[in-house]
């Protein structure tokens, strides 16, 4: 069976910065599936119209096809139920879609305003007119001026981590003693600024950089052995 | 068999105003559990020394006595399985105990902002003078300056509530159809805002204004019939 994962690339088609593609990579090895992935750009909308919308992630598994990393966690989890849980059963479900709704609401806006004009910059020149344009539209302001003074604010990004820190002091993974959904739901965030970015997020003697450890360690590396542009 | 629900009480004993007394009430109506409750003062620590601990809620059942909201709402999900279940079964624990830390840590700060010096006005004279120096302390400021500006500082907490907001639009309960403690853990923000405040923490359009409504009628309305300051 064919199982194939759209990923948004950068200008290098091995650098997969997407956060959202990156829950939804993260849910496949953590069920053990294994896919084939599939570099998409901002301007190939037309590329994913079999899916009936524009944005990846999109999966296609087999006659499945599924977009939106949160459809993708739910649909893996229903389609595979004999492979590690990403939800713990079915209540924990109700809660990630919380922390879901968190993470896209308030970590990943804070992370765009720290890393967009270095995403921007990783692009290749028909993306960087697109992404520009797009981005100062909804922003109101310039890429760089909406980054503008990084690392004051950053101070500001690692307090609304707080809920995290306070979960992960008593425990190694957000879902407990193992990874959840959860736990790749906040690390896309990471993975975006990681792939992108050479930016530091959290300060080295944060709880969270010890849990991001962990994170880039699960599934024989997988994060930490990604391109990124950094590197 | 006794079962007691240490609450955290005003001037007037009838109100009952902690946020975290208000999770173990309503987790104790959600198992459909009668507790006689009890009030406990501010300045009353030596009452609670039998929990090996000076805060408010504690639960004695039977023989148990446990303190502290978070691990009331595990026992009763233990001792009681055959109820209905707070967290919708194991797996909802995990992200449970992240929407417990958000509450904590991002909109209880936010509300004392609001409302704290409303608490203060509602307490007896003994547990005035305990309330304004322990907080004043803690804030660095009077109470009076810590809730200024109060109409303008709310459009920022209601900012807070986003990921609540992106989940309610969609189902009535955080819990999905029916409540569970993901649901009384926020409530109980909004229950310490109504007992001790004439202060409106919701524009009367907010998507979490019907979700409140709801929450007042769960368990025959015992929200909604609790005494209130502004009442």
């Amino acid at each position: 069976m064919t199982r194939i994962l759209y990923e948004l690339v950068a200008a290098d088609p091995a650098i997969r910065f997407s956060p959202y593609c990156w829950r939804s990579r993260m849910a496949l090895a953590h069920k053990g599936l294994a896919a084939e992935t599939r570099p998409w750009r901002f301007v190939e909308g037309d590329a994913l119209a079999f899916s009936g919308q524009g944005r990846v992630p999109v999966l296609v598994d087999g006659d499945e096809v599924i977009h939106d990393s949160w459809s993708i966690a739910l649909y893996l989890e229903e389609r595979y139920p004999d492979r590690p849980s990403l939800f713990g059963g079915e209540g924990g479900i109700a809660p990630t879609k919380f922390i879901n709704a968190w993470a896209d609401t308030v970590t990943l806006p804070a992370i765009s305003g720290l890393i967009v004009a270095d995403v921007w910059a990783g692009l290749d020149d028909e993306c960087k007119a697109y992404f520009r344009e797009s981005r100062e539209k909804r922003y109101g302001m310039t890429l760089e001026e909406f980054c503008a003074r990084r690392e004051e604010r950053v101070l500001d990004f690692r307090k609304l981590l707080q809920p995290v820190r306070a979960i992960v002091k008593d425990q190694p993974f957000i879902g407990g003693e193992a990874p959840t959904y959860a736990d790749y739901i906040v690390f896309g965030g990471f993975m975006w600024a990681r792939a992108t970015s050479s930016f530091e997020l959290l300060a080295a003697d944060d709880l969270l950089w010890s849990w991001r450890e962990r994170m880039l360690d699960l599934h024989d590396g997988c994060a930490r052995e990604a391109r990124c542009a950094a590197a």
